[in-house]
């Protein structure tokens, strides 16, 4: 039985370790600061399709089977695949189930569903549920702006606030036996909603889930930002993550220099995003390359991923709705 | 540890009961054959608000509330709700769960919700994580209409191999202890797709996935239909149901007269729906008035909750996809 930890943190009695990680991203993504971590890299951001949404799909079956070859396994060797995307119906991983045959169990956490399948996952294969699982998501930059905004033909301006949807997909492999870092602790997040209605500006939106969820873990756990080697948010970006201080601050709780955000990490300056990356994808790659890979050299012992994803409708934001955001946190040791 | 019988179905070591369930429902539905199961009628499909998307969430909040009402339960009792619905970016739960400041677990199956929520929570909450849980899912004729289909403005002609989106929500509230039917075994789908593209012919695109699930179920625990008291699919309506006969059959496997389709037992065929109803709230709210009340009454020992979801998405549908399909069952047994 998984052992409740304060009001809404459960710690696993049997942690799941991630056995295999992998990622393929955009070209843009590439030539960020976490490019030296990308193994697999896209020629092009087409990936030879003729729509934005089917590329999406490649950019998963991709990262799904480059991870699982990566630990010599194979797609009939998953019990199913756990996760989702931010395209709606979960384009990308509905068809990616269906193009290998297989079994699905579909999250919808927008861009929080990176940790949203780490956490659903490992307690299901902890469980004895699925022996080896795929949590897999991702985004793209094209396929968003126009569901989400606008097409990039309409060649609108982008706001300074504004962050830029990752192009790529990770996948994480987990399972009860084998090597790798382990997912011990789990805390879901609250919707929460501080009334920012403005779609472009997706930090300011999602802060304050990731406050919540991170101010209810440390109370939960009797722990503070200084007992882990690293806490990365998903996809504040800069302004979104000096948002997060601000507000942790209040409350007497200090982020300190092993803080980073994986939208803030994503690219360059000169790269003109703005305030970084965001989408499914934010997370996705970084968690499953850069941050992986520091826990596998043990350079990290103990990370807290908090994905945080702004739960946002065009439709109901158009009848005058507010945001709503939630942030989703794994604990994964070494 | 739960048990794994066969390759793909699952047996809970600790099962998880259902202490809880309700629905709320349209004027539509409150007429048809489940009506006097229905104790929670909405005068009208808008519930007082000015678009039907808004009016979806009322359904959900209310059934929300009624549900954890019935069993003296407040929303401060939950640990967190579990589901979704089938309007982009799940509004309707996302609003619920902000509106009641509620932790929430995501799910993307589209008419599929209902089972998958079941199951995925009944792990979660028999592994420890999560006291008092609401499974909840839930959709809207006028709302669905516009966004997968045509607005109702646009007054088109309806097939005769059509459904009809159910609005309503059910809930199901599950937990460790108390007293309920209980969840015993679990099933995930595979990602099924046998070339449908029409996307209002949703029986005949998701009777394959039904065929595939109940196929695996019934071979991984070596039972067959005889064995229950009732197999419910989720809303297959007539058509679908009758391929699903037809499927099985050629595989030698029988249904008999313990089967019936929550959407085909929705609507009288005078209500001019033509094959049914379909939607997430169909399965969610014949399951947690009619199927729960008899499995309540011990009319039904055992039972089969198998709905069904078409993944299916308007953009990649006009890039000339067929609709992928999905259907997750879990057993309920008293």
């Amino acid at each position: 039985m998984n052992k409740k930890i304060g009001n809404y943190t459960y710690e696993l009695s049997s942690p799941v370790h991630i056995i295999a990680s992998g990622a393929f991203v955009g070209e843009k993504e590439g030539l960020g600061p976490c490019g030296d971590y990308f193994n697999n890299i896209a020629a092009s951001d087409l990936m030879g399709e003729n729509t934005f949404e089917k590329a999406e799909r490649k950019f998963f079956e991709t990262a799904l089977k480059e991870t699982l070859a990566s630990a010599r396994l194979k797609v009939t060797d998953l019990s199913y695949i756990i996760g989702g995307d931010i395209l709606n119906q979960l384009v990308s991983i509905n068809y990616t189930a269906r193009d290998y045959s297989l079994a699905l169990v579909g999250l919808y956490g927008a861009c929080s569903t990176m940790s949203e399948s780490l956490a659903v996952g490992a307690i299901m294969v902890s469980s004895g549920v699925g022996d080896i699982v795929a949590c897999i998501t991702g985004s793209h930059f094209s396929a968003a702006e126009r569901q989400y905004r606008n097409p990039l033909e309409f060649g609108n301006q982008r706001q300074t606030y504004s962050q830029w949807t990752a192009t790529g997909a990770g996948c994480s492999v987990i399972a009860r036996y084998g090597e790798g870092p382990k997912i011990t602790r789990i805390c879901f997040g609250k919707v929460t909603d501080y009334g920012i209605s403005d779609i472009a500006n997706m930090g300011a939106a999602m802060a304050p889930a990731a406050f919540e969820t991170l101010k209810t873990f440390f109370s939960d756990t009797g722990t503070d930002p200084d007992d882990y080697d690293l806490i990365a948010t998903g996809d504040l970006g800069k302004l979104g993550a000096d948002i997060l201080r601000d507000l942790l601050a209040q409350d007497g709780i200090k982020l300190g220099s092993n803080y980073m955000d994986c939208g803030h990490s994503l690219f360059r300056e000169e790269q003109k995003t703005f305030q970084g990356g965001s989408g499914a994808g934010c997370s996705a790659v970084v968690f499953n390359t850069y941050i992986m890979e520091k826990l596998k050299q043990k350079e990290f012992k103990k990370v807290l991923l908090v994905a945080t994803g702004a739960l946002m409708s065009t439709t109901v934001n158009q009848q005058g709705e507010t945001i709503p955001c939630v942030a989703h946190l794994v604990q994964i040791e070494n």
